[in-house]
């Protein structure tokens, strides 16, 4: 074969510019309330979205969420502080719009609520690189395997038992094959009763994970650890405070669990402590606070690196993009998350499974129109 | 002498609620643009003050500042966020109000912004207390030495040499007996140029500091350690980021220089990882992004049990209480910061010194009237 029989490589069009970064506030109401040892009840998310226009008209979305609070200055940081590095610029060089973004709020920011407003951005500039391209994001990022495995990630722990295991059937009617619940009950055989009548109810072998939301001394969480024992976990979440490293290595070290934390690291410096530290076995990074796609395969490449399984936070729709592009994945979280009346086609499992879409960019289509009366600007 | 020739305890006024909570954004204009090797040319600061009121109409008063960007998430903050929380909750029970804040916010925060936002809150509540006692905070915070010697923080990475040495002279008239100087240029040779001339300048055991903003690789850091070793200086500020901290411990190691950083750690957690590992030999905390009086003195703490000086950031006419009640503090920075015009009683320096005020608080008042015509609400 000649240079000549080459194939022409496929022209994409000029260079755009950056033209508009419009951003809304959304409360979302939850459809059941949720409860963890550290959020209380959780009656509604805040969705912060950012849509990015370039000079051609083409529009990337992306989006993030807070936990009951922060979501408005959040918001306010895209609109007063990034939009102004933002507009003018090259949309496709990502990785320069992200140092910008990071530097332009670095002091008093270097994380926090910073990289949930430069992850929502990223995700968008993704998302337009995506549709440009004609590529789905999994397959932008390097295509490993579409089929990804996943748990419902249960937000229940003031949940009566009775209610518990109906829950956990109705995960398994809608092709669940993994799950997890919510630990940290003030009193721990609480926990233990719960946690073992899951076990029983769906049977061993079945993966069930537990999630302390940071609940426990180290101390505390090991003594959890040993009461855990006989049910086979997948992994414990976040027994701790993620600040502790060393107490989180001890509690590896020591309380015969897997290891999963994350959705409160806000950065690669973050990981990459936890992990030299061994404070952790399974990171699980939340694309929408990380700092984006962009700073999400950064921690894949880190979990590689140190033989660790990826598992992930929240906003299942995007995600699965990263993780059908990551050979070191596991898990991936399905949140309990009222936005799948919003999104014109939501996540479907089916055992225990389910697939990145074709669909350019994330594929993901907000209905704005129906978010409008859930303005909380 | 028996227990009825005790003297009796003065009884404070019964316990007071928050009744309102009132946050301003200003942005203040700087005389002399400040010029640095990351934040590039600041021309003014965003300051965000707090006010918060107690059921007796006591008015406590609070601020804090960011570099360019982020002000308006910080105050959007305070108004959404924190005031929720602290409206009828308890102004004296600062550390429990402390708690409320980190953890409301603590879901995409766990720093950053966040801390801005609760220094600016914590600050008023101590300010509160100081009012209500009828103490300044550096005794309510059990007095040390209310003199604290002082250096003047130049920003002045682009002034051209003359102009430097100039502003050293004025330095010295205005009182100060220890400069810091900017490092971090494109060419090391000009940073060992003008720090070579203001050590010849200013004289042999004058106290010289430099201060690189983050600017530099490691190597490139040692590089220039190792070109500044003739210079005699009093410290090397944040040579390279911080989340680095096996980098940063290497410069501490082989570098031959005492380190200074801190404005960019925002947790205790932040300067417990940098102490243990060895990364900073001067913790530098600035008491409007730390998270207020109570985190800055935890840090002062933790300073202490590991035998290092503690220097701090930024916002002096606060941070002269914390310090004057510090036994193991060296130098406070007096930060070129366009606010003097606006204090009733801006610090004075006087042979290197200042001394902390007897005017209950902190003794700050802010011309709110003046500062209004800088409001970017």
């Amino acid at each position: 074969m000649t240079s000549t029989e080459l194939p022409t490589r496929k022209q994409t069009t000029g260079m755009t510019t950056i033209e508009r970064v419009a951003t809304d506030l959304y409360r979302v109401p939850l459809k059941r309330h949720l409860t963890d040892s550290t959020h209380g009840v959780m009656m509604d998310f805040e969705l912060v979205t950012v849509r990015v226009e370039d000079s051609d008209g083409a529009v990337g979305l992306g989006y993030t969420y807070t936990v009951n609070h922060g979501g408005a200055a959040v918001a306010t940081m895209v609109e007063r502080d990034l939009a102004g590095c933002l507009v003018g610029a090259d949309p496709a060089r990502i990785e320069q719009r992200w140092q910008d973004m990071w530097w332009r709020l670095h002091y008093a920011g270097r994380g926090g609520h910073q990289t949930s407003a430069m992850s929502a951005v990223d995700i968008a500039l993704w998302d337009l690189a995506g549709v440009r391209a004609g590529l789905p994001l999994w397959r932008l990022f390097g295509g490993y395997d579409p089929v990804v495995p996943v748990y419902a990630g249960g937000i229940d722990l003031e949940l009566p038992l009775e209610a518990l295991l109906e829950q956990a059937d109705g995960f398994v009617a809608d092709g669940f094959r993994a799950i997890k619940m919510k630990v940290g009950r003030a009193d721990l055989r609480e926990d233990v009763t719960r946690v073992g009548a899951m076990r029983e109810h769906l049977g061993d072998g079945f993966p069930l994970m537990v999630d302390a939301n940071m609940k426990w001394s180290v101390d505390e969480a090991l003594r959890a650890a040993r009461a855990f024992a006989p049910f086979d976990l997948a992994w414990i979440e976040e027994p701790t405070i993620p600040d502790d490293l060393v107490g989180n290595a001890r509690i590896v070290a020591h309380g015969g669990h897997p290891i999963a934390a994350g959705e409160n690291l806000h950065t690669i410096y973050d990981f990459a402590g936890a992990i030299d530290a061994g404070a952790l076995t399974l990171p699980e990074p939340d694309v929408s606070n990380i700092g984006g796609f962009t700073t999400f395969r950064k921690v894949a490449a880190l979990a590689e690196a140190h033989n660790l399984r990826l598992t992930s936070h929240g906003v299942h729709d995007l995600t699965v993009h990263a993780l059908a592009a990551t050979p070191s994945r596991t898990y991936m979280e399905a949140h309990g998350f009222g936005l799948d009346d919003y999104i014109a086609e939501p996540m479907a499992v089916r055992d225990g499974l389910v697939v990145a879409p074709e669909r350019p960019g994330h594929g993901v289509e907000l209905d704005f129109l129906g978010l409008e009366r859930l303005s909380a600007a």
